[in-house]
């Protein structure tokens, strides 16, 4: 074999059936192996033009049905049913458990606080004090600025420019709105006419670079943490004593115990994530409703934060602030992965929000069945009280 | 529809055509949508048992091919052709674009440099003195506790036990080889049973939980970052200044310049990454291949290093310290994931290592690839040069 | 010994010699020590009035004097001698080395991007959709929030709210300037007038603590570092190659590449600054002018960047986001501190921005100097040769 | 003035009153400042050579005297008096004032839990797998390394070598005992002679840097802070709710309360100590008693932790894992330095865990007093009742 070999293409029309056996073929030839479930799909190849190169099939990965998970959201509201795609077992039978007691306590409350998609170029001065001054231009002609940007897209809207100088640099990540896309092509894009009609209208010298690297795309940071890349959005529950006790032989308090010494585990590591399994209710739904599943590694960041009130019910809440999700373009419109969505009512225009909360729910839920579990069965008892925390 | 309602489960066996079906029905009937393409898998769905539960059908998500990826690993050696599923647009092509350059270059050098899973429990004693002497003691009998973990699992090696005493608490992450699978559930066994002997053996006073979250599942943090969860496999290779400027109209030079400016975006955001892209790899190839699509979060983590050399040819190299693959349970064995394994000979047995190497090639390719694209295209000539490393 | 023995105090007037000597005395008395040095000194007691309490003698840290620095910032212009307080041996010497070699090249030029002070006020409601309709209300009601805070202070001035949502929270940063003192006291009496402002005017329920922990007072931080906790202070100079040759017996590129080096360690490490010795500049610095030695916690922090540039010249710089420091209040009036000040002609009002750009000049000279020293006398020829860019 | 001016040094003997006034009248004359105060200093300038070079004078920093704390060390047993120097007004009253609450509440008990200082090279190879082979030659030759590091010191010892591997190169932390002395530059020889033996030894070729940034000397890093620089230390005490509340006007629930969720608040702002004021009572401790000042980078990161135990009494706990203090060597034996340090018994060898457990038990009582301030009177009455664990 060498590596001059060329995998073939259809100039004409890639995205075909033909195509796509052809690259098979190819496949096997080169490698000895037989193919014979990639090639099973049931649509037409023209519907992943746009989703995919060198297509040759599909890999088909099983969903199971979790539910009724109630949400008391701003946008979703009611009795959902949540379609999860995993190969790990167990992983639908632990949100489905969890969704089910979290629906026996009153059910999750969800609020979506704000959203944002960002580029975040930076330009290059001959010192620091001209990157100042740039700076200071920059406030001054937001409105320019601003018209340069919305001019590349209909929905996209330019909400506000976060600065950061280091050196004769000024970097800064430039905040969007993106509506019912992720966005992350349209404020590029956007992101570019600024840098462009900046050049055009800027009296100083300069030079840029598209990504100094603080929008952090495809990977957790800090950054994003704290100042948000897609939804940042919030599920609340009260978790009562009573129903703890009695569907899961778990005490609201052990609960609340072993999440104060996690949390210096947290600390200790550095966890983007200071709760029990955020990544596999996000990555199961994403695959489940065609997100761009490597922005699982932004999205599972967040904080999980617990207080024992009255009565010993808990009150839980998992803060998401770096949540990625669109209901139109991309993936969702595949044929599976937009039933997916369907199912939750999650489909087209005007649906991000109410999946984003869905998404934050779910995550509430899988972390309450998993710290249930560890509460109820591998507490182990101990030789010695300490604490008081215990039943 | 009231949250009493009940999924539906075939209690004789739940892993069939028409306990699917039954479950669509049942999804269908609450939520008032048509599922045309949710049940169209192409095996039965008793494989699938022990991957899902409530399983109701499938998602299929489009794989394109890439490659040739030329591969001087350890355990991966030659051309191969990569599966990746998304349904991310130019994804496989900007991948596939960076495998034939680095081929051209004369391939990508791997090597897995060691692997650990770990399960992370916590230990919590009368005083922080009462913990030291327990610390100690775990120090003296490392026999009977790597006697009583190897004695649950046929594979797995208790090889390292790291120790943080925090209060009046010793978080402790066991470390542990566990051949080609991921491990995670082998490492929670094996540990429980090191807690029980514990239980069993320590003259004191304790408590303990099994996770302390210092192993921090299915999250990223500077602890796995640094210690390893899954495999740390680091890819390397020259850019060669010629094959660069001819097939990419880019210059290593450019590149150089906007990695030392993005490191420093990188160091502010506190990016899990200091690369481009490894995300968008890791899941593609993941979720085609069968991997647990949650320890995305963990994988992609790292640090991408570059280094001018003589003739301006770039030395570049990805370090993924906390890659957790398999290539032998979980979804390995799912008909559309062994045949992706295949491919890339990484079925079965002692093919964790070569897949390992295989995705940090292709790291390394995606990230090269959306590098000189920004060198190339994005990186706007300037009013006034400063600098030396450009053309 | 007993622990109901009470320190002597004066209730008339504590802070005379006398009173100072009682304590030495019942130090001596209680420990069997005696005390020859710790009453030597060249001031009246009262002046240390609002400095300390239980007063019973001075230490005495030597000083040495370095220079000159040469600063071409918007603040401090010309040539400096710069007073450095510290009991470890050579950091003198390294400084005073570094400030000569940059001096020849030219100087250092300063720039103030912008200052901080902040307290940091968490408010709790009863959820998170209670906490986002609050935090509306506070960006409609800002102007009334901004005379709350001023109305405390006559030069205070509440520039920016900074907001941050988990759960049923609002964390919220609030922003001043706050003229040539550090604020720290000046931001809390502001902001509890914030707090009570809302109290008396937001028509909902909340509760609220003074500090919800993110201004980190006294403690390294990243958000500290991203948003500034002080002056927010830029460094640079191009140092010469044919200098340093024939100064350091060093080369730029071999100090280049070693920072490339130690940059992934900085991200490995996350460490608080990724240049070299910051803190042993501000340390030594903040203790012979009176500054709150505790803030070199927070100062210390920053970014070193460099790039090679034409000629082999090296352009350096260091950022130093987050330096606190006064020339008014505190401990800048004390006599010994006050020379300090004024050898630098930094005492007093309107020279705050003046003595952060020195402290900001110093860090560099120091880094270049340590930096140098590695390059010339530690780095070990080598057996083989990788790199382009050694000598 | 030119910057060709040299401060003056005598060759002869430049550590005497003489020359400390001759530098000083340079001063006055380049500056134009009178200097009255810094030349008072009762000591023989003889005394600070090795501790400063260009030596003028002293800064007088005043010491307030806080206690009795007590202590149930390892050891520090009995009642202490602590000196502390600082200018900032009420620091020492603060902490008098913790001192006097836990030693009612029965003291503090301390534990040293291990010391490491390391020196931190960075070894460059061709490639990854070279790099691979010299970490397992590496571990087959720690008897050769161990006896080239001891060979340069009487009392350090090589306990441990930390290895991470990123692209070419392997990181190393070379963890070192040292005694009673900080020993930063004691294993800076010793790293050396370990590089120069395996220089002579290994039979690869590699090249080396003494110092690759991962054992971030005078900075803050989750590095030091996970693996410990300086003394890993842990002060521990049981708060008791009916001494708070009649000493303190507070609640330890309050306390409790707050602390969860200003954990929140440390976890968003990657703090790098999540409980109150660590760096003030070490700052002042450092000065007082000759420590590098600079250390307080590393020393004030930690972990606060609290618990609630029966009868509402409040566990209470500081972790300080990179606590670097010495009671020989450096700074002090400087006179009013050395005064300080005999007050508490920590003068020489053999007092170094004795101080740091000091310093610990100081920490905690400064925490204790911030945070029942904080719960007595800025803890504002609410409008509506949330939460449980309030009065």
């Amino acid at each position: 074999m060498s590596e001059r070999v060329r995998i073939p293409r259809d100039p004409n029309n890639d995205y075909t059936s033909e195509a796509a056996s052809r690259r098979r073929e190819f496949v096997e030839n080169q490698t000895g192996v037989s193919l014979h479930h990639l090639g099973k799909y049931s649509f037409d190849p023209g519907v992943v033009r746009g989703n995919i190169e060198n297509f040759i099939g599909v890999v088909q990965m099983p969903i199971g049905i979790a539910g009724p998970l109630t949400v008391h959201g701003q946008h979703a509201r009611g009795h959902f049913w949540v379609p999860l795609a995993t190969t790990e077992g167990t992983l639908v039978a632990s949100y489905n458990r969890g969704m089910r007691l979290l629906s026996e306590c009153g059910g999750v409350k969800t609020t979506v606080v704000k959203q944002f998609m960002q580029r975040a170029p930076v330009f290059i001065f001959e010192d620091a004090r001209a990157a100042a001054e740039f700076s200071e231009w920059l406030d001054r002609n937001l409105d320019g600025i601003k018209a340069a940007a919305e001019g590349t897209t209909s929905f996209g809207k330019l909400m506000q420019i976060q600065k950061f100088a280091v050196a004769n640099m000024l970097y800064v990540r430039v905040n969007y709105t993106t509506g019912d896309a992720a966005g992350q092509n349209m404020v590029s894009r956007a992101t570019l006419a600024v840098c462009e009609w900046i050049r055009a209208n800027y009296p100083g010298a300069f030079e840029y670079i598209l990504s100094g690297g603080i929008e952090t795309d495809k990977k957790h940071s800090q950054m994003n943490k704290l100042h948000t890349r897609g939804k940042h959005v919030i599920a609340e529950a009260i978790l009562r004593q009573d129903v703890l006790q009695s569907a899961m032989r778990a005490d609201t308090r052990q609960i609340f115990r072993m999440r104060n010494i996690s949390n210096v585990g947290a600390m200790m590591a550095l966890s983007a994530y200071n709760g029990l399994q955020a990544a596999n209710g996000i990555a199961s739904l994403f695959i489940a409703t065609g997100q761009d599943e490597a922005n699982v590694a932004e999205s599972h960041a967040g904080f999980f934060f617990c207080e024992l009130r009255a009565g010993d019910d808990l009150y839980v809440a998992v803060t998401l602030p770096s949540l990625i999700v669109a209901t139109y373009g991309g993936g969702t419109g595949l044929p599976t992965q937009r039933e997916c969505l369907e199912i939750m009512g999650c489909y087209g225009k005007d649906k991000a929000d109410k999946l984003a909360e869905i998404v934050a729910a779910t995550v509430l839920a899988g972390d309450i069945s998993l710290a249930s579990a560890i509460a109820a069965g591998e507490w182990v008892s101990s030789h010695e009280k300490y604490g008081r925390n215990r039943p």
